[in-house]
This record gives structure tokens, sequence and C-alpha cells, in this order.
């Protein structure tokens, strides 16, 4: 997967395979987690645990890391925490590509050591959490997750985006939604199941046992002059700062129409034509973002106050300006790890002289 | 939304505007519940209520076509029925479009007509729909669901889409999945609340409350040739279909790398360049389908015995050959209102000559 270089948004790299054919294996997943190579990332109330590594080319700003813990560091929390908090997330990439090349020439022993290098994610309470904290005094809790998730390393971002989403899924849903019930966590965390006996949720495959992914649209959305774009602030953003139109898609709804009715409904603006561009996974808790460009055919805009504060027509000059000498006191963009600020980017890209 | 010709897809298309804002005018609502204008459509165990229409131009096969009825015919069941199953669909868009240029003209009264012609989805027990059908014997049920809705006309499949999905909802998450309390129902049917004062659901915006929308990554896999496509069959297919591969997007993953990890695990092949093509909402029960191009990079053919049970090469000709002639002896594919027949033939019509 990394032969291709596309569009590739924050929080969408990633440097684990996950191998879901391990998350049925439970001895494999057993013996992994307490094998000396194993990888553990710790997350406190959904936030991950991190470092400060050196400044990148000395003197510059420190880089936040995440921790990377072996098992002797968090089996004390381990056996104090509810089994269900720990999330397998998959294997590193770059050695799985080593050992497939070495596999193909042998088939490994069945209790042959397969040299691959797992990562878990374990969720802890509160009081672990600070016990951890103490003992390791160069390390904290990346708290609130936004803005500070985005100071991490792009490919850490990625299985970060993976594990958050599905702790939240966890914490969020702890009862069977089809009958109250308590449940069970399976299949390395990716499962769950309901804990009474004739529960309707236990016959055949239903989605209340899934991670759930919420699809959402963001689009970039252009004027019919070609010139203009269409962005809009909520009153919860900082002051000054605009972005794309975005909404989540509806059941029994197609993306290109979620596009038009999420642009009609805030900005009173028709879209017709609407083009996917890239999409980008967003932990909060566990969207699926969209991205899109759609061309307007109607220009008048009437803003519905419930949804968003403003929206306007800015110029591409206006944008490129933003761009290129950064925040400018009349308005500024998301940061470039939002997958907005690429959308726009590719716009202004598109067919402007840069 | 009408100006565009895209891939409107099986599902994809919709004769109702879904005006999300009169989900919270509890007024309007509930007025137009009674408005002798206002069509109903009726489900029962997650079947809509469907009668046969005379053969198109005569002689021809009769349609399938749902049951449109008016608030008469369904009050008594109503007051039978918990509210929860009451789904507020949308309004006519043709209509729509007509009262909105005349609005444009002036201004409606606080309690005027606004002649909007709106459309509820009704769930009734299997008590209400056996004296239902007793009362109407044209009428009857599609059940089971699958293959039977790929029978209705294509703008009514649409809202049968989105109301089979929002009614599932219902049917699968009857509880609070972070406490496990009972639930109330608002918005029109799009949202659903914990009835336990203090539960942490209730503070802050959770996916919790709101329908699930499960995206799904299927994919036309090209190999490197140009002129084989990968398809494979599930044990559970009739015997002969092959279609395209498909999965689960999961929490942290971006489309593409959905589309390569699918390919690799069911099918051992490996997958460079990914396009989107094209979407389809898929009722069973909410999926939102996401279709794809993928260029494989590999061809040796592995398969996961516990996802699929064949996969293989075809070759563009035999491809070709069963899209004009229809089922050969030796395979055949999903039907046109599947996306997977649909991807297939934008891949046969890219640079063939037909
Ligand atoms: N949201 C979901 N709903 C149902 N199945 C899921 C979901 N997410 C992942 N799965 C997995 O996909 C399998 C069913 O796929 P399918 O054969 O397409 O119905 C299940 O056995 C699960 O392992
Ligand atoms: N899956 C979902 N999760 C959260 N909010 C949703 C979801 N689906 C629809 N919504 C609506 O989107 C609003 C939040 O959007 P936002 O301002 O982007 O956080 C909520 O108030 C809901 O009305």
């Amino acid at each position: 997967s990394n032969e291709v270089k596309e569009y590739e948004n924050y929080f969408g790299l990633t440097l684990l395979s996950r191998r879901s054919d391990k998350r049925t294996d439970s001895k494999w997943l057993s013996k992994k987690q307490s094998h000396p190579t194993t990888v553990y990332i710790l997350f406190s109330n959904l936030s991950p645990l991190v470092t400060l590594g050196g400044g990148i080319e000395g003197g510059q700003q420190p880089e936040v890391k995440l921790c990377r813990l072996c098992h002797e560091d968090v089996e004390q929390c381990m056996n104090q925490t509810e089994e269900g908090t720990l999330i397998f997330l998959g294997v590193e990439l770059q050695f799985h590509m080593n050992l497939l090349a070495a596999c193909n020439r042998r088939v490994l022993q069945e209790d042959e050591e397969d040299g691959l290098v797992a990562w878990f994610a374990l969720s802890v309470d509160s009081a672990s959490a600070e016990k951890f904290k103490q003992k390791h005094a160069d390390c904290y809790f990346l708290h609130p997750p936004m803005p500070a998730l985005l100071q991490l390393p792009e490919k850490e971002a990625g299985v970060v985006a993976q594990a958050r989403s599905v702790l939240a899924w966890h914490n969020h849903y702890r009862f069977c939604p089809t009958c109250g019930s308590a449940t069970k966590i399976e299949e390395g965390g990716y499962k769950k199941s309901c804990l009474k006996e004739h529960c309707p949720s236990l016959q055949g495959v239903h989605n209340t046992s899934y991670p759930r992914v919420d699809p959402v649209v963001i689009m970039q959305v252009i004027h019919p002059d070609g010139n203009h774009c269409l962005l809009g602030r909520q009153k919860k953003f900082p002051p000054g700062m605009f972005t794309c139109i975005a909404g989540f898609v509806e059941p029994g709804e197609t993306i290109e129409d979620a596009v038009r009715r999420e642009v009609e409904e805030e900005a009173g603006v028709k879209v017709g034509h609407v083009q996917y561009v890239s999409c980008q996974p967003w932990p909060m808790p566990s969207s699926l973002m969209i991205g899109c460009l759609a061309v307007a055919v109607s220009t008048e805009i009437k803003v519905d106050k419930n949804e968003i504060e403003d929206a306007r027509w800015f110029t591409r000059e206006q944008v490129v300006e933003i761009l290129i000498k950064g925040n400018q006191r009349s308005f500024f963009l998301p940061p470039s790890q939002a997958i907005a600020h690429q959308l726009i980017k590719h716009w202004i890209g598109m067919n402007a002289n840069l």
C-alpha cells in the first residue's frame, strides 16, 4: 500500500498493518501481549500518553511523540483494568514486509517466533493514569485532544486515530442497544457481544456488534464563475476562522446528495456537480471525512443561523494570500492537518499559477 | 439537485426533499400527520407494503409499487403503535420546487397552508399488519426484503432505503448504549435520547443519539494487464454468481486503505491506485456502498476461505459476453440495481469498443 502517493491526509497514514486475521487468534494475541517486542500505547479519557522528543535538527520546537511502552511498563495497570480496554492495533508494517519476504521461502513452525511487532492500545482509569504519570515524569496525556492531537508525527496520528475511535466506541457503547444488557468484548477489541442468552442481537450479523464509523461530507464549494469559493464558520470556532461546509451523511443518502443537501441547508446555495477528492479519518470520535469539490449553480447566500454563524464567497486571491502569507487579520483557515485545508489548497492548485 | 446526471445508482434516487429543518418543528409535523394530502408508507418487520400496478405499456409484467396511504388509512394502526415508529421522510420534490418559486414572491402567513406534501413511514407490529392486509386484499409486505426490494420503481426505492435504514436503527437500538436505559425518539425519528436523567450521553453531542450509516468499500479490481478483473463469491451466494470484493471501512481508516486491506485480506492481491467511482445506499440495514476502481499490483490469488469461497480473474471478453447475453451457464453477475453491476459495466465501458 506504499507504492501510491495519493492525497495523504493527516490521520490517514499509519505505520501498522491491521492484520485482522489475528483478531480471532486468541493464542497468538495472548502470546504477543507479554512479548518483549510488543508496543503498548496508553490512553486515559481517550487521550494518548505522549512525551517530548528533541527538536528536529536541534534548537527547534520539541516534537510530541507517542510513549511506546513495553509489557513490563503496563503490566500493573493491565491487571487493575477490566479486560475490555485492550485493543489490538496491528503489526509494524516495515517489519511485516521483510518478514513476508522471508516467509515466502519457508513455512513457520507452529510455535515458532514470527518476528511480528504487535501494537496494542490500553485504556486505563484516572487512578492508574495518575500513578503512571508519577512514575514517568517525562510523559503526559494529550488533553484536551483537539487541537493537541495535531502535534503528533503524521504516522503516529494514524495509529492514534484507529485506537481512539475504537476506544471511544467502547466508552459510549457499553450496553447492548437491542436489549440493554451488559456486553463482552471480543476479537481484539473489534467486536462486542450481548451477554443475555436469547438477545436478538445474537441471531445473525448485526452492526450493533461492530465499531461505528460515521461518514461526513466536507466540500469546497466553487462559485459558478470559478473564481470564488464558499467558506463558513460556526459560532464555536475561534474568531476569524472560516472553513469548508460539512455535515453527516444520512441513512439512505448518497455522498453527492448529502453534499447538495448540506450546502443548501446551511448556506442556501444550490450545488450541481460533485466530485470526490480525498478522505480523512477524524477520530472525534469516529468520523470518516469524505472530501469533495462541489460546483454551485446559485450564488445567493442564506445562512441557517442554527447551523452556522456566517458564510461568504471568498475570492481566489484572498485564499491564495492566506495560504501563502499565513494568518491575516481579516480571516484564517484551518491548519494543514485538516482535510478542509487540503481541499482548499487543491482548488487553488487546480488552475491557478502558483 | 436534478440538473446533474451522475452515476445514479438504485436506492440513490429519491422523490423527496428531506427538509431536516422541519424535524424540530413539532407543530408543523403534527399538523402534517393528519393532513389529507400527506402520504404514509407502511412497514412491517422492516418490509414495505406494496401493491401491483398494471404492466408498463400493457401486457407486460405487473409493476410492484409502494402503497401510498393517507392519514385515514393508518389512523387506527397509529393509535395502537408506540410513538417511536413514525418517521418523517420529507416532502415531495416536484411540489416543493413549484412552491418555492411561489414563495419567493410573498411570505406565508403563520398558519397558512404551505402546500407541501409530506411523507411519513410508519412501522406496525405483526397484529396490525395482519389486520391491514385483511382490509386491503391487493396489498402485501415485500418479504424477505432481498431481492424483493429491487422490484420497486427507482425513485420509490430511494424512499424505502431511507425509511428502512432509520426504522432498522430504531429496531436494533432500543436502549441507551451508554447506560442501558430506555430511550425516547425525537426530531421526526432522527434522534434518540436516553431517558435516564444524568446519563453521560445527554452531556454534549454523541453519535449514540443519531442513526448509524456504515460505510462499505466495494471495488472493481483491475489486473495489471488492464484486461482482467477480479471477482469473487461468498458461500451464501446463489451458485455461479460472482461479484466485486467488498468490506466495511474500519475506524481510523481511509477509503483507499480499506480497499487495499480488503482485497489483500480476501483474495491475497495487492492493490496500488484506487479511484472513487460512485456510491449507493444499501438498506440492509444501513450501509453506504462506496464504489471504487482499484488497480492490482500483484496477480497471484490466495483466497481467505473464511471470507469468500472463490475469487478469479475474468477476462474483459467473458464479462462483456455476460453483460450482453445475460446469464451464461458458467457464471453470472449481480442484477443491474446493484452497484457491483454498475462498477463492472463502468470498467467495460472505459476503454472497450462496445
Ligand atoms: N457494521 C458492520 N455490520 C455488520 N458486519 C460488520 C460490520 N463491521 C464489520 N463487520 C464484519 O463483516 C462481517 C459481515 O460481512 P458481510 O459478509 O458483508 O455481511 C461480519 O461478520 C463482521 O465481521
Ligand atoms: N453521527 C452523528 N454524530 C453526531 N452528530 C450527528 C450525527 N449525525 C447527525 N448529527 C447532527 O450533527 C450535529 C453536530 O454536528 P457538528 O456541529 O458537526 O458536531 C448534531 O447536533 C446532530 O444534529
